[in-house]
């Protein structure tokens, strides 16, 4: 089946899906994942094509997998992004999917690992994640990244804030985007002194790479030092173990809550308890334990 | 109990809070709520401490509840806001609370709602929600309010576009804080073009109101057209019935993850899968699988 196809019977659990998946699951592995990131206005879109091109160049098939905020007007991923990603996605060697964070319930993150298997399965060498790096769940979806860049730019002002607290902590590597605006320099500076305040070990600080994306500048340096990184990165046994661990929670949390979803909306038993709600019959409280009671002794060892 | 107790024992699942949250809930529904959202730097908490003030100055209680990014090196909510959000903390007729959002599995959204319904049992006549506006999972919070505000401030560029894309829609008043600064006004003409551009129906359009939250301008004028709008927002039968359809399946989906986590660690069956998929002889779509079959019944009507 084509790589897209297969995406998207996978994304929409169209029947089958979970088949395919474990069909492929044996020819995953090999791909290295790249986690880009960083607040709007960043410029991650473009890094990440220039990343790609230069994988390409070097030999490589990519993928690169772009989540964008959901949007009710658009039903989905921005089209700027879409237009932005265009360069690149022309290229033989490069495949391009948008991901929408679409609907109440999640599961963005699952649906972005789903992905990556199929692209790693499929020969991508390496796969690019670009998310917003503001958000639990989009934070989240580049922690399953082998190697975390995050992208900061000058005149962020408060920006610097917001990225500290959210995902300075998992960075690998650091891009000053947009480095012909003044203040660049500043934004060195300041990432170097957050890095020395929340070091813990004497492992070697993550590197700070400027670039100015638009123009390729700095383009070829940071992909190299990206390598050298996934390269000398200690992923040990417990690093693996745990990948693997949150990736068992992550499914199984997807699969429960998209069940939650189709069960209860199905037969009429949810608006049942809506309306018991609204006529004070039932608080939604009294209403969560009755239904999962029957889950007593779910995943517990039998 | 004092709320503060109160709101902690439920947040973290505390023995009896269940028992609590179904003993408080008679006392809900009176409150109302106002979401307060933006991007990283709008100055949403000075913004919402000066609202705040202004409800507390007009006679009524107010709780706040600030949603800030995680953050492992801080462990929680940034320090920052916390001491940005003192000065009205310290008011006798507000009570703050911060909320971290921790851990990988989220329940941000039930979290935040849980203190919502706390707070409004304990006699809060409106309750501030502050988040930051992009991510999937800050969105959820601020869309259970009755009232959502969205900040932006001017210079943000691609700014705009982000919060465009995640959180316009859910927009029933926008504000343009830092109204001082240069741009201020093609910010408000920006806000208008993008509402006219996804008008879908002749309803009247979000008002757009500058501020400058740090000098307390424009805050009067902001926190009366709330409050009108609160009056005038038509809040049909299906609008209530849509908001405890969400609420119980936000409550049910935080259960069941919270059970897979507890359940699934518990007795080691969370590791021996994981050891199955590392020495391959099951892939995590094989034993998402089996783990998901006892719930084939789950939800529907018996």
């Amino acid at each position: 089946m084509a790589l897209s196809r297969l995406i998207t019977r996978v994304e929409n659990r169209d029947s089958g899906w979970m088949e395919a998946m474990q069909e492929i699951y044996s020819e995953t592995g090999q791909a290295r994942l790249i986690g880009i990131t960083g607040s709007p206005g960043a410029g991650k879109s473009t890094l990440t094509n220039q990343i790609a091109r230069t994988l390409v160049e070097k030999g490589n098939n990519v993928g690169v997998i772009a989540v964008d905020p959901s949007s009710p007007f658009t039903g989905g991923a921005i089209l700027g992004d879409r237009i932005r990603m265009t360069d690149v996605s022309k290229m033989e060697k490069v495949f391009v999917r948008s991901m929408a964070t679409r609907g109440t319930l999640g599961g963005l993150n699952q649906s972005a690992r789903d992905v990556t298997k199929i692209m790693d399965a499929f020969g991508k060498d390496y796969i690019l994640i670009e998310t917003v790096g503001v958000g639990q769940d989009e934070v989240e979806v580049v922690k399953t990244a082998d190697l975390v860049m995050v992208v900061c730019i000058p005149g962020q002002g408060d920006g610097i804030q917001a990225i500290k607290a959210g995902i300075m902590e998992i960075a690998d590597l650091f891009v000053v985007n947009k480095a012909d605006r003044d203040g660049a320099n500043r934004v060195v500076s300041d990432i170097g002194s957050m890095l020395l305040l929340g070091q813990k070990t004497d492992a070697p600080q993550p590197p700070i790479i400027k670039t100015v994306a638009t123009a390729g500048e700095g383009i070829q340096e940071l992909v190299e030092q990206a390598l050298n990184l996934l390269n000398s990165l200690d992923r040990t046994d417990a690093w693996q173990h745990e990948r693997i661990r949150e990736e068992l929670i992550g499914l199984v949390k997807k699969e429960v809550v998209d069940l939650i979803k189709r069960n209860w909306n199905e037969d009429g038993a949810l608006e049942d308890a809506v309306k018991r709600v609204i006529n004070r019959e039932a608080n939604p409280y009294s209403i969560v334990q009755e239904v999962l009671a029957p889950l007593d002794g779910f995943l517990k060892k039998q």
